[in-house]
């Protein structure tokens, strides 16, 4: 037996998707020295075979009863669509001491797979969403101090084992990042406003101008002020629209609260109306620069 | 007489307005030693001491006769809202040999000033819009790099005369800045696009939030994408105000194009039509980043 000093965090981690996110996990344990072996299994081999010649996986799992053979955890961290498919392909071969953890954008959709093929395992699943990300995707984009300084939400199980729930804790935090714990409602809510519309915002401002005849006149002048605004329109489009159809309920809520948004706006425009878009720009500025700072961001009153 | 190789650029400059915008542009002349003497006048006494402070003017004008006299350039780098009470009172003490441009974001509302108050003046006059900005405005953030590498649209009027013109091409290409001709119209609807547009959806996307009663929990949550898409609305409220107002007619176009946009978005999202909403964000990916890597943006096809 290993004695405490040498045994790492994670003894054997599989990797299910070894892209930007789940490659990057990869990084952080191993710059911790959290992790002993690493397995990638996925979709494409040749993303596998990149993974493992830059260093992030040691070996490519060529079906699951081989990944799962003694390993202590397993990251599924390809987009939520996908979640069904591989939740089904595993759940034959997971013994009971492999922790499952996910790195799904959206939650309660893969807490409903969890429940639909793992029903049997539910103590040691643990749902989780690191909250980073980068306009680049795959493996190449990995590095390991992506999760530095980033949240983690963790959106356990009632069933899931207290162990297994400190386990990816313990993991993400070896990765740098601070964990904080939701349930799948209040995550899935939370993120539909912060994060989900303003990506699909985004793509629909870049489609939108992209369609047009004089795209090439519009995108030349198109300055720093756009780049920042539309960098997150260069995400990874199936795991958007794995995104979006998954949290679709909550997304439309919050489109459509924007929406109302941009009626009231437009409406203060058509009355050319300066000092009421002047206080929904100042409101604005304050919430957004507190936030930039660090501070908590209070209500604003509307006029 | 001066000796060509010691005569500057600029012999004496105004700035009206000692911001960001008309800071960076005194602080660019004098890296690129294009500039002698340098005025600031504006409307708050306390910015222009600080400028003074700062080493970005030298001198105050506290009236337009003081700081016109024997001038060779004046920059208004007001809000454009003010442009008709600046254009007033400069007005009866401009002399025949200074040039006058703007760095107003807005240029049919500008002309249009210019015309009902330096119609005496017009050969003098070479409207512009530097292309350049960031979150943080006043005299503080002025630096003398700002517009090194962006764009700088001329759109000189029939009248202008090309000595003025090449004055102010120059003082731009001194601060580093691609300077690029276009008429009024075709800046002000290219703008509305690719820059009031973004800002408004920015500003009203943080505004919609901020009102929300759990705001402080939504941002407390909010990351870099977030960060990045929101970036724009710590953006200047009575700047905005005026471009909103001034280009409102563009702007009302651009911002019925985007929420038609949004409402064939919706029906995507209400129909869980994942492969449609996929198929936008992947055109809108590939935009994206055949701009970011300062390649030719092609007109999509929409499907």
């Amino acid at each position: 037996m290993m004695s405490a000093a040498t045994r790492p965090l994670i003894g054997k981690l599989v990797i299910c998707g070894v892209g930007l996110i789940g490659g990057s996990f990869a990084l952080g344990l191993r710059r911790a020295a959290a992790v002993g072996h690493v397995v990638g299994i996925g979709r494409r081999r040749q993303a596998l075979e990149r993974a493992r010649a830059l260093g992030v996986i040691d070996e490519i799992a060529t079906d699951w009863a081989q990944a799962l053979a003694g390993a202590d955890l397993v990251l599924l961290a390809a987009p939520v669509g996908q979640m069904d498919v591989i939740m089904a392909a595993m759940a034959p071969h997971l013994g009971p001491h492999t922790v499952v953890t996910d790195a799904g954008s959206t939650k309660r959709d893969v807490v409903a797979a969890i429940h639909r093929h793992l029903g049997q395992h539910l103590a040691q699943v643990v749902p989780a969403h690191p909250i980073a990300g980068a306009e680049k995707s795959g493996v190449e984009a990995a590095f390991a101090e992506l999760y530095c300084g980033r949240k983690v939400v963790l959106t356990p199980l009632a069933q899931s084992r207290p162990e297994a729930v400190e386990r990816v804790r313990a993991a993400w935090q070896a990765c740098g990042a601070t964990v904080v714990d939701m349930t799948p409602q209040e995550h899935d809510h939370v993120f539909a406003a912060v994060s989900h519309l303003p990506h699909l915002l985004a793509f629909g401002l870049v489609d939108e101008l992209a369609r047009r005849d004089n795209a090439s006149v519009l995108f030349s002048h198109a300055a720093s002020g756009f780049r920042d605004f539309t960098r997150i329109a260069g995400s990874h489009p199936e795991m958007w629209r794995d995104i979006c159809t998954a949290n679709r309920v909550a997304l439309l809520a919050e489109l459509d609260a924007y929406r109302d948004e941009l009626s009231r706006l437009r409406a203060m425009l058509e009355a050319a109306d300066g000092d009421a878009l002047e206080a929904v720009f100042e409101r604005a500025r304050r919430a957004r620069n507190a936030w930039a700072e660090g501070l908590p961001v209070h209500t604003q009153a509307a006029e």
